[in-house]
């Protein structure tokens, strides 16, 4: 005999799954894409283009649905168990991004709501939290990309970072709110902005630790700090 | 040939498909147990309990890596591709209890907090919104549990009354925190609690509409209000 059916079948079970990662990337990449677009029109007071960042997410969540049934149909298909942590990874991960696109939409619609008040200084804060989340993403899915379990570590210690950022964030408004009852309303926007990049970077977060587990199964991450110490610290 | 290998297999398949279902309706009841005890605690003002609450937190998260992990296993071995919808609805229902179990533990969390200062009146509304909320959870529960469509539209149905509910809360502690400045810190844990009870609701549509999916695969739902309007109103 000289076909190798095996083989064969082993090596596009092995090409789908490449490009199910590719699809993965691409979905996630649209995510950042659309944080990046809701940061933006935070900055830009325009209301049309929020609108238009909410009615993409629908494209986020029937990505996030056709890759788990790809998944699913590979997995049925699968040579066997080794493959396990490939498939939970490849339904985990989109699950997250699809996360990611409900905060950046949610980014979005806030801005509206916004838009009714004058403008507000901590804009700029909250676009630095946002971009530092987005950096995130796009390093965790480098890092699920590349099959890089170094740059997953990275993006999860760095998380704590965004934390500081987003508690000094949750600490200035809620003093500004005490100063001037008139900026609760447009402050209370801002604070629930701040918490979706903030629950941005902990996807992004989940999103290294699922290529951890990818790479190297059930062998315990090192402890990290807590993630958001606005829920049990006052502002300063 | 009296022994039938292949019918056997696919008894036990069914037997354990209907185990990890029982055990992801244990992980709902847990989670629902931890969402009760945390809206406990923030009536009874206990510190202690609330530390206990959070720390449950991990057994939840442990049980979804376990199920996910028993799911797979099961799928690898599973006949085949009708089993699809199932293994989806294994897989995402325990996720979203996982979800709901983070949410509860952080009501907790803030409740710590909300105990450095002085009783709150919303507290009553908080508890009213956190128990409609738990019903939710326990009804879709009892959906996936029993195959029921028309519980799991119901539940569907019913979010729109958690979200007016949550509307109405999310303005009076607006306008509470507009009147007295000094209620700001309190009102933003407050503000909080509420969208984590919200997005409870939010999780228990999930797993409702992941028992449509189940019962009858890609069938388009009816469409629904919009959940939470307090991104794009201000207070009444």
């Amino acid at each position: 005999m000289t076909t190798q059916p095996h083989e064969h079948i082993v090596k596009s079970y092995d090409e789908e799954q490449r490009r199910l990662v590719e699809e993965i990337v691409r979905m996630g990449q649209t995510a950042v894409a659309q944080l990046e677009a809701a940061l933006d029109v935070v900055d830009r007071r325009d209301d049309s283009a929020a609108r238009r960042i909410v009615a993409n997410d629908d494209s986020i969540d029937a990505a996030e649905r056709r890759i788990s049934q790809d998944v699913m149909r590979l997995a049925l298909r699968g040579p066997m168990a080794r493959d396990l942590r490939e498939i939970l990874a490849g339904l985990r991960i989109p699950s997250d991004i699809e996360r990611i696109g409900d905060y950046a939409s949610n980014v979005a619609k806030r801005s509206i709501a916004l838009n009714a008040s004058p403008p507000m200084p901590h804009v700029a804060g909250l676009r630095a939290l946002g971009l530092l989340a987005a950096g995130q993403v796009r390093q965790a899915l480098r890092a699920y990309s590349e099959d890089d379990d170094e740059l997953a570590l990275r993006v999860r210690e760095n998380d704590a970072q965004l934390d500081r950022q987003y508690t000094a964030l949750f600490r200035e408004l809620l003093t500004y709110m005490m100063e001037d009852p008139r900026s609760i309303t447009p402050c209370t926007h801002l604070l629930f902005m701040a918490k979706n990049l903030e629950r941005i970077g902990d996807h992004a977060t989940n999103i290294a630790e699922n290529v951890w587990f990818l790479l190297h199964g059930d062998r315990p991450l090192p402890p990290r700090d807590k993630r958001d110490d606005t829920s049990t610290a006052g502002p300063a």
